[in-house]
């Protein structure tokens, strides 16, 4: 919807927001990617922004810088309640003050309490407020950070439909379609860091990039254990930074890396660093890429979780379920 | 859409005969479940009819005798082309030519010599034919029967995300939610034969019978495997037919089904038995139910398909997936 001509419903000027949100998300931690949309008095669109990376511009702020005057009276629609603290910006309330906007919408309440009271704030200096619930994807990995102090964790995996990813003789490649090794490859691009034991290293001396069209930004590259890598492994490479995190401790790891600003993990595997996840209640989100193939034998996705009996097993949501190319993706979620 | 009344177009008659067949389903093997409905001939529906038990009537005889006078000049819209030979009931296309009706619509061409040639037969004798291409769910066994002349084989398991169909300890009840359940107790009502390996009688002792209201009917019971079953296993009961098959081979299998009557075959494993018919290309459709639940350890689905490297697994197509209370149900046909 170009600048300046459609008027959107509220609700369609948070799908903006989202959208512009979208466009951002990898870019932004420790900082939420927030999207924003100011609109005129009158209705129209005349700003549109997102977080810029850490230490610029909040999305509130280039939005209004869009808009100028045309901000005056009008409505700033946002992903996330605007902050209302002094960090290494200051605090976005401020500056919809300033631009006089009338009414501020937004998707989701701060949970992080340095920044919350963003809608208080706003409401003393007599700006109108509003909450409009709405699923926000990219805001789903700092939600679960600011609430629990620790990184969101995706465990994604490739399997065959009878539960296996490799064959007998050890051979993969590829179990998944073209298709879902596109998605993991744009996937990479938005999430902070990707962790994998020593085991898939020695395996299958993975480079754990993101590559294809419009890659700019890689993220950093994690392997957890105790053995060092072998001399030459491709993750040693210039391609991205890696971490080699000499632990077995799942919540060693995530503390390490909120410490450097990773809001994002997705964890590659492969069974035994995802069952010791697991066990120790880290996988917050799967993601299974399942190949319509059958083989009846080999290696299983998850190792050791530390669960005996049925009733013991870990719970999930199902919340989406797509087709991937011939590939079924079926995202789930921990259920708490 | 009530006889009579409504002008339905050859596309919502024909959803009017599949829905006809769909209720037969289960009760008319090894005759086809056909629907058909008749269209006077200004268009109405004036008889709906689906295949009587074997020996009784074809469907077009059940939707003629509705329609009476009123099929004149009429179109019979048929799932199956009508039926050119004097089998245990006279050919349809009599029937069709005897009421007089000036065109026949049918979903799919009769792949069987014997009874192919239905629609050259009515063309012959002045009535215009259409083929009109559909899907017709009902009919998918009794056509896979008819060009192979082996019953259909649907390889059903329940199984976690992570491909698990028990825990370490063996418990296993219940891995998939009760509405998997109760959907696999109604196929259950549509199926022929439900085939199991003696490991499987041993382990669990499963009934193996359709549950659940409305249930009149019980499939065939098969038991595959040199074992003699435990006296007093629940199989043994008297609530539907036992047949204890002493060999290893798929193919002995179906073919003593065949010769029985049943198209129409769900095979409910266990791993070794779903192997045997992997490995022997005996798996036509395989349907999944994914708990969305982690175990990380115990029995997996399938077990010694004779796959060694990924390149020979047992390719799929998906056809279909969907939400089967929280679990994922996928159908996936054979990659022919
Ligand atoms: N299909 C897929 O999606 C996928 C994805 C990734 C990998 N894989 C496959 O997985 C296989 C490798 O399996 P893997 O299990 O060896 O890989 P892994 O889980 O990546 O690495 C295992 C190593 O992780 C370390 N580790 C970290 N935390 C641990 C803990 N709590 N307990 C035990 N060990 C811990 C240990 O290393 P130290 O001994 O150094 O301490 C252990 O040897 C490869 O064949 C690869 O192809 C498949
Ligand atoms: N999750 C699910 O959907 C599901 C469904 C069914 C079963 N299960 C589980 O499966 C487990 C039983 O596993 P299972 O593998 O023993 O069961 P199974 O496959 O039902 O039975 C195995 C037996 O089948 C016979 N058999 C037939 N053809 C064979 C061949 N070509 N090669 C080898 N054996 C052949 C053998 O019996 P003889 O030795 O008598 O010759 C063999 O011992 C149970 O724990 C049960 O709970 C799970």
């Amino acid at each position: 919807m170009p600048t300046g001509r459609a008027k959107p419903t509220a609700v369609e000027a948070m799908a903006l927001a989202v959208e512009a949100s979208a466009r951002v998300h990898g870019t932004t931690s420790p900082n939420p990617p927030v999207g924003a949309v100011v609109l005129s008095a009158d209705g129209e669109v005349v700003g549109t922004g997102a977080t810029r990376p850490p230490g610029q511009a909040h999305a509130e702020v280039v939005a209004l810088a869009e808009a100028g005057e045309r901000a005056r009276g009008g409505t700033a629609v946002v992903t996330l309640e605007p902050c209302a603290h002094h960090g290494r910006t200051p605090p976005c309330t401020e500056a919809l003050l300033a631009a006089g906007v009338a009414r501020v919408v937004y998707a989701h309440a701060d949970p992080n309490p340095k920044a919350a009271g963003g809608a208080a704030v706003l409401r003393a200096a007599g700006v109108a407020t509003g909450h409009l619930p709405t699923p926000v994807e990219p805001l789903r990995a700092w939600l679960h950070f600011a609430r629990t102090g620790r990184p969101h964790v995706t465990w994604k995996y490739a399997a065959t439909l009878d539960g296996r990813t490799a064959a007998r003789d050890g051979t993969s490649r590829w179990i998944s379609s073209a298709e879902s090794r596109a998605e993991v490859h744009r996937m990479r691009t938005t999430i902070d860091a990707i962790v994998v034991g020593t085991g898939t290293v020695r395996a299958d001396d993975p480079r754990l990039t993101a590559r294809g069209t419009g890659v700019t930004r890689q993220p950093l590259r994690v392997v957890v254990g105790t053995s060092e890598l072998p001399p030459g492994a491709r993750v040693l490479d210039d391609e991205a930074e890696t971490l080699h995190l000499r632990t077995h401790d799942p919540d060693a790891v995530l503390a390490e890396l909120a410490r450097r600003g990773v809001v994002d993990v997705l964890l590659e595997g492969g069974p035994t660093l995802a069952g010791a996840f697991a066990r120790a209640g880290r996988i917050d989100r799967v993601l299974a890429y399942i190949a319509p193939k059958l083989l009846g034998d080999g290696p299983t996705a998850l190792r050791g979780a530390g669960v005996s009996t049925i009733t013991d097993a870990v719970g999930l949501v199902v919340e989406q379920v797509t087709m991937c190319g011939p590939d079924v993706r079926v995202s789930a979620v921990a259920a708490r």
